[in-house]
């Protein structure tokens, strides 16, 4: 797994219908997933030839559908997960990124009547990559707490992942002006929610917390809570504030696109000595060992690379 | 001016300095303006081969970007004009709607890194349509005020034109639901604030009043507060609770796209006698008698139709 440093580079893309080059991948400007970011999203990875997790991956981008009310999408979830098979096979990668896009489409006239559209289903997959550079997988990330505030649950639903994200780009430029690359973002009472892509976990006074509302019911997330049981670790969802989170013994993000990943320093204050902490690297040894389980995983079909019908 | 019925179709599209027909414009998916809607646009439109308060729009287009940081766009706002211009000229309309949008672009790696992306400018211009129907120009839209929360300008501000709008979305499905077109929404403190892509006006005890906090300064919410001076009509900012605009004597919505829209009903209850009241109806009048004023109004230079450099 490493970092990819020309993003958008090697990968396969899927729309109507059709596989591409990642780097051809283009959504008509038309679509309401662009002009309203009225989309959801799903990510899932693939490690050694296996998805891991597929099922709940699947589950959540379902649930996602049908709260965004994408009728017209045409894929059921059988024919979504063969479009996550084919776009691995033409990669032909055993590490592997796949994202499952579903938009609202193109409506019909320009008032933009959102029952007029024909959803879209667009897909890729690349080489498998984190969000955070390798030297901060190892050593550890720098991260802030944003004074911009988390776009709240009564404006728009956190657990269906989309691209509205206006809130993040804000907190990411206020870590940048203060020489950090990452920032976690606080709800309206001060506590703690997400970041771009990652929940966030906390171990204080032996118990692991990850905020329990406002945020993305992480696949990272409950897989982290279901193996701090094995740890005899006080695993659960809560409440945090600000000043919690800056005082806790170990601090790290969740993620697929990297899985656990190590906070070195919030708001430049050192997390515990610096270094990830040992419950930090055992969740970290018993995350990446649970990808050989073959109750979590599920082969990919690396037939499914050429000569089938993709269309729904 | 129509309501067009085939969006997407007749108009002329720009994106990384090339004109193309608007069918074929299509934004890379690895853009953040689509992954994160780090984005920002502005809207202006051509009335009888004039565009209208050109300037105001690329004063505010230029306010945007600054406030995103779109510091590597590479146009400055006279390059910005004259695809504007190179557009509506390749159109050949002689009334026309045109979008200019500036996205954040795409990373360089994988962590995407906003400060690696190269900024993009992307324009179309459609033959002038209004966001209603042409009954609904006359007879008046019927609108419900949402449950869906507005996106507090303390996560996104709203000032900066952007199409991070699931708030929206939610709002207009409340609305189907209620069988109407269009919803309203209300802030944290349940005053009103704005639709998708309107501002909105209530007529009160002989005062026009549009919502002070957390809207888009809209140009056509501008113009109408300039005109209501002219009628000897008391026009300004105010906080306007959900129970003030249901009792309204006369409502309507403004937007560059349709200009004065009334408003028919809300939550189904009629506004006033159900027709467009006077103050709408006269507002309307001066409103595009504007658009002959030279001091408004910018000739489209359609020689701008061929042969032109476009890149900056």
């Amino acid at each position: 797994m490493t970092n990819n440093k020309s993003y958008g580079t090697g990968g396969i893309g899927f729309i109507d219908g059709e596989y591409m080059p990642f780097s051809e991948l283009r959504i008509p400007v038309t679509d309401m997933g662009f002009q309203l970011a009225d989309m959801c999203y799903d990510a899932v990875h693939v490690w050694k030839g296996r998805f891991f997790r597929l099922d709940d991956h699947l589950a959540r981008f379902q649930t996602g559908l049908q709260k965004r009310r994408y009728d017209t999408l045409g894929y059921d979830i059988e024919a979504i997960a063969d479009v996550c098979n084919g776009c691995v096979a033409r990669l032909g990668a055993e590490d592997a990124f796949v994202m499952l896009i579903a938009t609202r489409g193109t409506p019909m006239g320009a008032n933009k009547d959102l029952r007029s559209c024909q959803n879209r289903l667009i897909a890729w997959a690349l080489p498998l990559h984190t969000i955070v550079s390798d030297e901060e997988m190892e050593n550890g990330c720098d991260i802030v707490i944003a004074d911009t505030m988390r776009i709240p649950p009564e404006a728009v639903d956190p657990t269906v992942k989309n691209f509205g994200r206006m809130d993040f780009v804000g907190a990411l430029f206020e870590a940048y002006d203060r020489k950090a690359d990452y920032a976690v973002l606080l709800d309206a009472e001060g506590c703690v929610t997400e970041g771009r892509g990652w929940n966030i976990f906390a171990l204080r006074q032996g118990a692991l917390l990850s905020p329990d509302d406002g945020v993305l019911e992480g696949i990272t997330r409950k897989t982290v809570l279901e193996l701090s049981a094995d740890l005899n670790v006080d695993g659960r969802l809560a409440r945090i504030t600000a000043d919690e989170l800056r005082g806790a013994d170990e601090v790290f993000l969740t993620s697929t696109a990297g899985g656990i990943m190590p906070v070195k320093s919030i708001d430049k204050k050192i997390v515990g000595d610096g270094a990830p902490g040992p419950v930090t690297q055992r969740l970290t040894e018993l995350y990446w060992k649970l990808h050989g389980d073959p109750e979590l995983t599920t082969p990919v079909n690396y037939q499914l690379a050429e000569g089938q019908a993709a269309e729904a």
